[in-house]
């Protein structure tokens, strides 16, 4: 075990804060994510803190102001559970980077996503209790970490639109597939909001602010946004991120792997994001001009991935194999990484291609 | 005017089925189409209906069986308005018909998508007088008219989820740019459903049916489908449309037009379908490896697509316009129109490209 109860065989970025992300052989292990192979994109040092000292206050535009205690979420609240992938809005960087250098920014592959089963309560019933004032029109998360990357430094923040806080699926969350929520994943209680960028579902949660307005802290207006390939970050520059893009990539072969000729499994995982789902992964071996349709495995319901797979026939030789997620709207991915590079290299969800080598 | 109250600009398919949509340059007279400009997608003949004696049936997994007048819903229920955009699932298509031939299909260019202001009730307030028993997952519409194209011939129908039924942007409409439908629109009654396939939109509605599953009827079951390239029509083939996907196309200037050189004004639409809104347009006049972003003009509110405008240098010469939009969850189009053929031609939403001359 590596640091944070994490398998030693995560790829870390960086140590502090820190960074790691799953090992694509560990993703295709199954649809869910071993909490021990999960990946982490923190902004600061974990906080320590007491789960019973911990106080979670509800303030800003609320009829109520609260000031909850762990014991008081637990014993007030219905418990709930979702299924739900989370996905860092830089998970694939590393294929803008080929492109283009991005300097300051962690070259992530395929694995800074993931799936659990989170346990906790709804936001919706949190809310319901404090009681959104009519231009309540956004749900602002505070961290208790302390991210040095701003200037001064401030906790990680964010925001959603009330009508998203609001679902069934938008969990205050103590729990991750079956166990307590370790430190490391946002202990005593974290925010996860199914279908958008990891940024909003906010670790170490200490306060909720209902605004007329979206977060305005460093890392919402500031960071997490997606800018055209000449403009330079700064305040409100850019296009706020916020529900994930259909995205796809393969767990298995690995790029540059060798293989046996004949048929062999292809793997991977594909997530629509948002309200939508997956609906079909092509898989095509001479670089698009055919497609075969991939079958796609354990449906873990709306909020979760699907993973798929397929067996194709390989010839002995160099092979590129080509994926295309669908979504439900009948949307595909876009098809050329280099023109998705951005200053910041988020979202990319260009087709993935891995390319091996089949021997007889 | 031409039949049914419509310009005589209309690029006109097919006349029985009335089938015509809107040229570019209708479009580009501003962000709400005009009702005689705007198109119509028709499976039959227009039926007759005598607004006096239309009743409106609602069974199914009900607990009230509903059969109500037109007065009734006039008086019942409260009359909203809705600003949301239409599109045609075959919007686009001659740019695949353009790859390989669709034999059967009109050739539907930009035009068959419109933006207007509707009028009418929410379907949410006739589904809560009948009711909906808990395993009424999805709510089925049926028309009034009798469509050839099914053997036998049967009315046009169609489903949506009953999560979507019950939002207040789907209504039951009466009035289209503030004035009474007109029977080529639907009149008596239409669904509107924003942000999903015009097909979901049914006309002439008499008959709403509350299922356990989606509408099995042949315009969903079969025609209303994206089907993998090589894969051949039948019962619940490929994967059912609903959702719009993201698209975009250029209104001016128009493909092959001569310009003359020096500041160029472009225009466009661009329509992010779902729940989701475009964030951004970007232009290119070099193949994409450059992209300026365009403005977005009036904002319809969140069903409504977006108008958008640039104007560009162009020196003496031939140049290509490329445009892609984003959405706001940062998914972009696909840029090759070839590999998006299908044996139907659905979803056509690869970026925009047109050619113009440019004249000293």
């Amino acid at each position: 075990m590596n640091r944070y109860g994490k398998r030693a065989d995560l790829i870390v970025h960086e140590q502090q804060p820190f960074n790691a992300e799953t090992r694509v052989a560990a993703l295709a292990e199954g649809a869910l994510t071993a909490t021990s192979a999960f990946y982490v994109r923190g902004h600061g040092a974990v906080p320590e803190i007491d789960p019973a000292s911990w106080r979670l206050r509800v303030h800003g535009l609320v009829e109520r102001e609260l000031d909850l205690s762990l014991a008081t979420l637990r014993e007030a609240f219905r418990e709930r559970e979702v299924t739900a992938t989370l996905q860092c809005a830089g998970n694939r960087r590393a294929g803008l980077m080929a492109v283009r250098d991005i300097p300051g920014e962690a070259p992530w592959g395929p694995g800074a996503t993931g799936t659990a089963t989170w346990t906790g309560i709804t936001l919706a019933d949190v809310l319901t209790l404090a009681g959104p004032l009519e231009d309540g029109a956004h749900v602002g998360f505070v961290g208790a970490d302390t991210c040095p990357e701003a200037t001064p430094d401030q906790p990680f923040g964010g925001s959603i639109p009330v009508e998203k806080a609001c679902r069934p699926e938008v969990l205050l969350v103590w729990g991750m597939n079956g166990e307590p929520l370790q430190p490391v994943h946002g202990a005593p209680v974290r925010v996860v909001v199914p279908g958008y960028i990891g940024a909003r579902s906010v670790k170490w949660l200490e306060r909720i602010e209902v605004r007329s307005s979206p977060w305005d802290g460093y890392f919402q207006h500031v960071v997490y946004r997606l800018l055209p390939e000449d403009a330079t970050a700064g305040p409100g520059a850019g296009m706020p991120l916020g529900l994930v893009a259909l995205n796809a990539d393969v767990l298995s072969p690995a790029d540059g792997e060798t293989v046996a000729a004949g048929p062999v499994e292809v793997r991977g995982y594909a997530f629509a994001g948002g309200e939508r789902h997956v609906a079909r992964v092509d898989v095509s071996l001479d670089g698009g001009a055919h497609w075969s349709q991939a079958e796609l495995l354990d449906d873990l319901g709306r909020w979760a991935w699907r993973h798929w797979r397929i067996t194709v026939d390989l010839a002995p030789g160099e092979h590129e194999i080509l994926v295309r997620a669908w979504d439900s709207s009948a949307a595909t991915q876009p098809e050329d990484e280099a023109a998705l590079w951005n200053p910041k290299g988020y979202v990319n969800n260009a087709r993935p291609r891995v390319r091996i080598r089949a021997v007889a």
